[in-house]
């Protein structure tokens, strides 16, 4: 989870050297990688616990050799049974899956998941706070939407309805994520916002 | 995380003739096994939601056969950064580590780790519920253990203090989790008492 103080760091400061501390451009890295360095900050700076969990992987066949670690040597991917993020944010449950797309008009509901929605979707009847982030590549922007406007896209599209939320629906209703520089991914900053 | 419909639900239902609904022994799987049944039923009687996160891999070298699934032919276990469960219960955040012993008289604290009393302590500072559950192999015995008296042992043993919590104090002032058909280690229950 904690990125070695390398080359990530050192990106990050060249970048602050050239650019105002808010800038809605040149995030460069993955929106995951983003992310992870927002729940980093959050985490340092003690205003959240929020981790992405592990990748889930089926394990059939681990290497034990006589003094070195074991070796996996065979092992296949597992579709995820929830969403990739989730933890403590002013004491409440977060719960949250990232996506980004190179699409300019519309976030396709293909990125998402019915497992997903579903385990958002009892998350939230718990009193969990649920959300998509979602990244247009294109017009470097990132946006984090509630489930509950999620859902309503999700199930209009088994009643005849889009297959897609517009970029103009985000561009409305969800919220803008500034590129911060520590905080990459301000969702915190939004949360407070939305739901306190 | 879903168990099969056959042998688990078999050995469950053989049990259910010979026992009555709540016992204290021959729970026979191992603890994590129980807690991820109880997982599963709290979910579909919508009691709670709560995941084990997926065991973290160093994934090195992967192949892509044409027409089938990615293999992960080289990849090594990583060390969690956080305690094995998690998840949300009547609008709280939960947090908790499962542990086994053999051990008759204490719970060693080698069972936890540093990184572990870090993020449970950080988790339970943002409002979320911590705790371990520690099975007592000897005595087929699960006791939940609040965070906040496990940091008392963990701070002690820097201090000069043992480097276990004795037998009598987990039967003194942790929760015993009786064996119920449905949720095998029924944490709920004792949080509900605890916490609610």
């Amino acid at each position: 989870m904690n990125y070695p103080n390398g080359r990530k760091n050192g990106t990050q400061k060249l970048r602050s050297q050239n650019k105002a501390e808010t800038t809605f451009s040149n995030r460069g890295m993955t929106l995951e990688e983003d992310i992870e360095l927002s729940n980093d900050y959050y985490r340092n700076a003690n205003i959240a616990i929020v981790h992405k969990k592990p990748t889930p992987v089926q394990i059939v066949n681990v290497d034990y050799p006589k003094r070195s670690a074991a070796v996996i040597k065979e092992a296949y991917f597992k579709q995820a049974s929830t969403t990739d993020f989730n933890g403590v944010y002013r004491g409440r449950y977060i719960d949250f899956e990232a996506k980004e797309t190179k699409n300019k008009t519309s976030f396709p509901l293909s990125n998402i998941h019915q497992h997903q929605i579903d385990h958002m979707y009892a998350c939230q009847q718990h009193g969990g706070i649920c959300f998509i982030i979602v990244k247009f590549a294109v017009f470097d922007e990132v946006y984090l939407l509630p489930a509950s406007k999620l859902f309503l896209f999700w199930n209009d599209q088994f009643k005849g309805g889009r297959k897609s939320i517009p970029y103009d629906y985000m561009k409305a209703e969800a919220e803008l994520l500034p590129f911060h520089y520590q905080a990459r991914i301000d969702y915190a900053t939004a949360l407070d916002k939305l739901y306190f």
